[in-house]
């Protein structure tokens, strides 16, 4: 909970599309930023990275890039940005702890809900900050990243008020061409963003439908109501008094998007796995250790397993 | 109501797998079955029909078939056999009328809920027959069927006990290789055989599963079992008393199925319309009008309908 040093050292662990653009951006305005990679290490290494924003393209040449292959070989680092994929969570110890000195902050900037609680587990609350990070952003190729519409990340302490090296982040991030802001209830902030994520990742994976699809269906609108309903409901339930104008407000927003493919049924179509249980799981199982009514979720829940447990309609058909 | 002549007239109205194959086997044991064709009518003109069964394989040469293209050509019959596929509904009134006489009884075969009334509102009800088949049939290519397993059928009367001209009908069939039961309540019938159609039906086709798939997988279970007490429970407000113990049974029977392809299922992967309304939306209709909480019936018509309204997901992705 100290301070972070004037020029803190970042650790990127999970240099999939997120980890590339929002370490990349820290790393384009002069941080200090090393890098944990696993299948694109070699390419990158010899091509640097290449990321293309609405907000301004940029291009990490090799010689500018702290890159390593094992956590073993990196220092420690003052703050861990977490951007693994939520189901390779359980390579959190192996891949974190070689890289924590004492007062390191580890901030994730996953999906879903129970990450930070994952984290706390195994490293203690107190290091532990979570991220909400809205953007829609793609891994093209090894090294190759697109990123196309929002970026805003909206950051916050694990439990505990705005700390002083929360600030510290806020402001080292807005100054590196990401929007950002900080959270006075992490929490709060995911059930909020799950208001959003469980209808349209949900049904978006299952049914393989953009979010128009979905929508601009009357019975996908009816639908994608009742599962924030229940999502809402069970935020109260579980304590946190989310505003009943945010089902709504959030409806308003996806009939304005267009033909969004959410990260789950872009997972989903590519044969990746979906994160299942940090997008749904998660919150149903919230909700039935509440004793709140979820039909709906309990459903979406049942549906995807049972689509993880086949390949992709587009492999399984052909 | 009057009884059947000794030598009825049969006109069989949808000539796919199920009217090819019970007017089939009618026309194989000397019946006087007249067919209405439509896509395959130039080709069964010219060879016929080729019917594999596992009750045994049988051929029914042109000069065998009373074949028409139009209904208006067809003489009047003294029982129609409905085999259309329900989502052409629509065209009962011009397909039916012409084949009628004052006592020409009207046995629908379709599936689902909902098809007598439709037919009693134009036909009026005293007409009115219904049969469910229990039966894996597939039409292959043009006059080609395919049958292979159960193929009982059950039938009754519509809103009425068993009549003289039920058990003429009935006796045909079992002496036509059908093997035929009557029931004393039609619409009783309709509901048990909705306790299997809704899960297996709805789910393979919203997932592209088969039954093992959805049976085998513990989320799956879970829902299957949910919905068919979503089915049980309408239908007991409905006035039908569907016993209990239908549940665990039809839990049981599909465990021991084998990987089985639903109509439906075979429907949407063939890119062709599934029969939502008769299977999944006039039961959900009847849960609402009598305000029965039906959740999950309600979400899978929902998935469907949004499903419906775009290709299959193998024509989407290919």
């Amino acid at each position: 909970m100290d301070a972070l040093p004037d020029r803190p050292r970042f650790a990127v662990v999970g240099a999939g599309a997120v980890g590339c653009y929002y370490g990349g951006r820290l790393a384009q305005h002069g941080h200090d930023v090393h890098w944990l990679l696993r299948s694109d290490y070699d390419h990158v290494r010899q091509h640097g990275m290449e990321i293309h924003s609405k907000d301004g393209d940029f291009i990490l040449k090799p010689s500018a890039l702290n890159l390593y292959h094992r956590p073993q070989e990196m220092p420690k680092a003052d703050v861990v940005l977490v951007t693994l994929k939520t189901t390779t969570n359980n390579r959190f110890q192996e891949l974190i702890t070689p890289l924590l000195h004492d007062q390191t902050a580890i901030l994730t900037l996953q999906n879903g809900l129970g990450n930070e609680q994952q984290l706390a587990d195994l490293f203690g609350p107190s290091r532990i900050l979570g991220g909400l990070a809205f953007v829609c952003i793609n891994r093209t190729a090894p090294g190759h990243i697109r990123h196309t519409d929002y970026g805003m990340i909206k950051i916050g302490e694990f439990g505990r008020p705005i700390s002083q090296r929360l600030r510290q982040i806020d402001t080292m991030f807005n100054a590196s061409k990401v929007e950002c802001h900080m959270l006075d209830d992490l929490n709060m902030g995911r059930w909020e963003k799950l208001i959003w994520n469980v209808p349209f990742n949900g049904l978006g994976a299952a049914l393989a439908l953009t979010t128009d699809k979905i929508i601009n269906h009357p019975a996908g609108l009816e639908l994608a109501r009742q599962l924030m309903d229940e999502v809402i409901r069970t935020a109260h339930a579980a304590g946190f008094n989310l505003d009943a104008t945010l089902l709504e407000l959030n409806i308003r927003r996806t009939l304005t998007m267009g033909a969004y493919r959410s990260s789950m049924q872009i997972d989903r179509e590519s044969g990746r796995a979906i994160e299942l249980d940090a997008i749904i799981g998660n919150p149903l199982r919230t909700a039935q250790k509440l004793g709140v009514s979820t039909p709906r979720l309990q459903m979406l829940y049942a549906l995807l397993s049972m689509q993880e447990a086949t390949p992709a309609p587009h492999q399984a058909v052909g």
